[in-house]
């Protein structure tokens, strides 16, 4: 029986995806494939641009969170996937050696009219690094509003 | 002297940035890394899924997408990054070997207030498949809509 059904996803509740560290070389191969820009791939032109240094794609920073979600979420749940949603942001970069916390909230959840037993769930997943400047700090990288579709448990 | 910066990307330009045929054993080694449910890595699950196939994780679909974009437009642009955006939907799912064509489209242009050599570009990016029910016909499989940074020429 899957542990997480649409029932389970209640407005406000918050649901902690851990720690994920990202990995130098893999964030480099997902670069030169994906997203070759240069501050993507090199130290130097990195530290010329915006981004302050070598920094990852931000595809590589969502990709990293979905792995999050669905190893603390989506597997073993009803789960039917996305149809997307309506903010990507990637407030700050994500350097090298970066532990990314992940987590979702659930904003609102509504059952399909024309489907009953699928439901329409809104999250926002975020992921924050620990800022070394600020005891207790955090700082967002990443924040993903978006609907899921979840089998109802009844 | 880059190819592309912001004056060049005025509102309701429209860029090709070509086709791009989704490779199985690439996109199964996406799911597995960062998107592991089982429409993503198994035929008979993605059949019995709503997905009617074994499909694409929607950060793969995005992370071909932007490869195409940095072929075709950023790699010897003025780009800046993105701080991300306001929408992301997979209205179709993506099979292994489809072509997408992908594309975008300017909506709005203007520099910024306090870097007046910025400036921020809102674009569309899509990704259509062919519809081989429908003579001419495209079905659409990725929309993203988000903000780029560009460095200004003059």
């Amino acid at each position: 029986m899957p542990t997480i059904a649409f029932e389970d996803l209640t407005p406000g509740r918050i649901i902690d995806l851990g720690g994920v560290k990202v990995d130098r070389e893999e964030m480099l191969a997902f670069a030169r494939r994906f997203d070759p820009q240069p501050f993507h791939l090199d130290e130097e032109a990195g530290r010329r641009s915006v981004l302050g240094g070598l920094a990852a794609s931000g595809w590589f920073t969502a990709s990293l969170w979905m792995r999050a979600y669905v190893d603390h979420v989506l597997a073993g749940s009803t789960s039917q996937g996305s149809p997307g949603g309506r903010e990507f942001a990637w407030p700050a970069p994500v350097y090298p050696d970066d532990v990314l916390h992940c987590r979702l909230e659930v904003l609102a959840a509504r059952r399909s009219r024309s489907r009953p037993r699928l439901g329409l769930v809104d999250i926002t997943g975020t992921a924050h690094r620990r800022d070394p400047d600020v005891e207790g700090g955090e700082e967002c990288v990443l924040r993903l509003t978006f609907t899921g579709f979840f089998g109802t448990r009844d």
